[in-house]
């Protein structure tokens, strides 16, 4: 049985202001002829279809599209779960109709956790639930954590599987260990939000998303995919692929990984203003990827920014290497864990970093408010 | 072939403060239980599933377990489109998947307009669109307004159209002549936005969506069969109902209507304060119902809301009976269209209306400067 592992498409993000749609329609499209080559039994999605709970309208009509070349056209089974990033709700409708052409989506975890037999593999659908969520429709008081929310729901699992047929499961969380990168939405704000692998281990194959990485985690049989394509410049080394996976009856497997070139790269290159504007430099360069430019040079430049996208339409950032004496600011933000800041501080790094508003007084009281009715509540428990 | 007519279920709808929802679902299961026992050979909802283009996801839930009650479960054909509320992008996702089950559901207006054919009935289904889209689709300058944009449809149709059989068409727009309440948003804003009725001439029935009001087009093929339940004050005195066909073979047809009583009726009462919190008074109505209270009393009152409250605990709208000194103010909003105000002054009196908000300077000068530039671009046509 042989089924395609994919994960993270997150249809309708922005990345530093630029939508990605037109890119990520360029590489579903190739997808879809991969699928078509690869004639899989089933295309498992992994989670976080969409980047936010209400995507853009051209969003919704491509992952429509797609999802119809896929299921309909080709007449391949699909699998797919929320992730955190989608509406529970809003992915979910309509389901009960795409089960009749074995498109089997799970938007929002319910207590019915049988799984979908394809070709000889059962696969369990986990979507991406809160805790607090898990603990009420088990009514479970002792679910706090994401790994106390994943233990029970394993737990439940556990009660009906057969393990002498190969299961699966297919997941959206954060596992001890995962290597992060900037473009995955924080679980859990104050606590890990991790889930121990071991909770997998009756499954023959783990099928996450959540980690942008295809080698986020060293696990044999849990796996992340890795997104679609590369959302941040701390994904720009990294390479994206798409799994596939040779499942035979006894559980073992073969995975292949296969590569798709996006229409537009993401990258880093640095160097003086100058060589960057040296046709000797970029000339072996696609030009249009979308970089992160560092430049090397000390003291004023003259409108920089507007010189290199003449060269390089797609720069996404730009910053000057600091010397030594301006180390010191940088040090804010990379020694956070180590220096134990407060919540409010930690919050005003965090917004100064993400907006470019002023964090007024106004603002900070309301925080320093919210953070104290918060850590009350807590307290009461 | 017998089909139920229905439309504006405008599922997520706010009055005056108030979600619908809930009302919505004991109407709907209702409903479930007319169409189980009419077994018609199909449902059709003319519009407005939605109250808006995102809706809570409540309503999202609550659409999707009716649709499949009666498309799934009763095993009844539906035929819907999309209305002026819902956005046609995100009502249309899964559509193409929905019709293996019978589920026509057209969102978003295309070239495509082939009928759907149920029982030796073509439905065409014509969703709310804008002039300017059916301009663009149609690739046809001279479409300027709503009746240009449906006269073009329906010549598409005709093309096609057999006049020997019964032909239906599902739309959702503003019908010359047609009453209008204060549910309905405005279609168009400077022109009409109506649709000469003439139009539809070449179908054996119209089936309408966007009037709120059952009987609100008096003609005998063009019908709106009004909102599920009443969304405002000025349907207090309406009758909602089901419409019920029985069509012919040459087209001829008997309709029957159906009533369902709603958990709450919305009501206008008026007296003195006293009167209404006599027992002799209320103790015969159904305090429970939304209401509309108008005094009669003059001069102070002492918190008269908190007191009709404790008898009528969903007052949703108070208001004193005015005394003829007082009514020159109201005037203002009454005579509008008399006095020929300026559009800034129209938008003053809408903008206080419709919120609490002072219309400061500042906000009186940002719309000022988009009056002028829109009357600029005009101008330049």
């Amino acid at each position: 049985m042989k089924f395609i592992h994919t994960a993270d498409w997150h249809l309708g993000k922005l990345v530093h202001g630029v939508y990605m749609t037109e890119d990520q329609r360029h590489f579903l499209e190739q997808f879809v002829e991969l699928v078509a080559e690869e004639k899989p039994d089933a295309v498992i999605i992994a989670g976080d279809l969409y980047d936010r709970s209400v995507p853009p309208t051209d969003a919704v009509e491509l992952l429509n599209e797609m999802l119809f070349n896929i299921n309909v056209d080709l007449k391949i089974p699909i699998v797919a779960i929320g992730g955190n990033h989608d509406s529970a709700e809003r992915l979910s409708f309509g389901s009960s109709w795409y089960e009749k052409s074995k498109f089997f989506l799970t938007g929002k975890l319910s207590n019915q956790l049988s799984p979908v037999h394809i070709h000889g593999v059962n696969f369990y659908l986990v979507p991406f639930a809160e805790p607090s969520y898990v603990k009420h429709l088990f009514e479970d008081e002792s679910i706090h954590s994401h790994d106390d929310a994943m233990k029970r729901i394993v737990g439940e699992i556990e009660k009906q599987l057969n393990p002498n047929e190969p299961n699966v499961l297919v997941g959206h969380a954060f596992v001890l260990g995962g290597k992060t990168s900037d473009s995955e939405r924080t679980l859990s704000v104050g606590g890990s939000g991790c889930v121990s692998a071991q909770h997998f281990e009756p499954f023959a194959y783990t099928a996450l998303g959540h980690l942008h990485s295809p080698d986020a985690l060293k696990h044999e049989k849990v796996r992340y995919s890795g997104s679609l394509l590369k959302y941040s410049f701390s994904e720009a080394k990294q390479e994206k692929s798409i799994s596939i996976i040779e499942m035979k009856d006894n559980g073992e497997f073969d995975l292949r990984l296969r590569t798709i070139k996006p229409m537009k790269d993401m990258r880093e290159i640095e160097g003086h203003l100058e060589e960057l504007l040296d046709n000797q430099y970029y000339s072996k360069q696609n030009t249009e990827d979308y970089l992160k430019i560092t430049l090397h040079d000390q003291g004023a430049l003259i409108d920089p920014i507007n010189k290199l996208r003449q060269v390089y339409p797609n720069v996404l950032h730009l910053e000057r290497k600091l010397a030594i004496a301006d180390m010191k600011k940088k040090s804010n933000f990379t020694s956070i864990k180590e220096e134990g800041k407060s919540e409010i501080e930690l919050f005003t790094n965090f917004y100064e970093e993400m907006t470019t508003a002023e964090f007024n007084e106004e603002k900070r009281l309301l925080m320093v408010d919210m953070i104290e009715k918060v850590k009350k509540e807590e307290s009461v428990k």
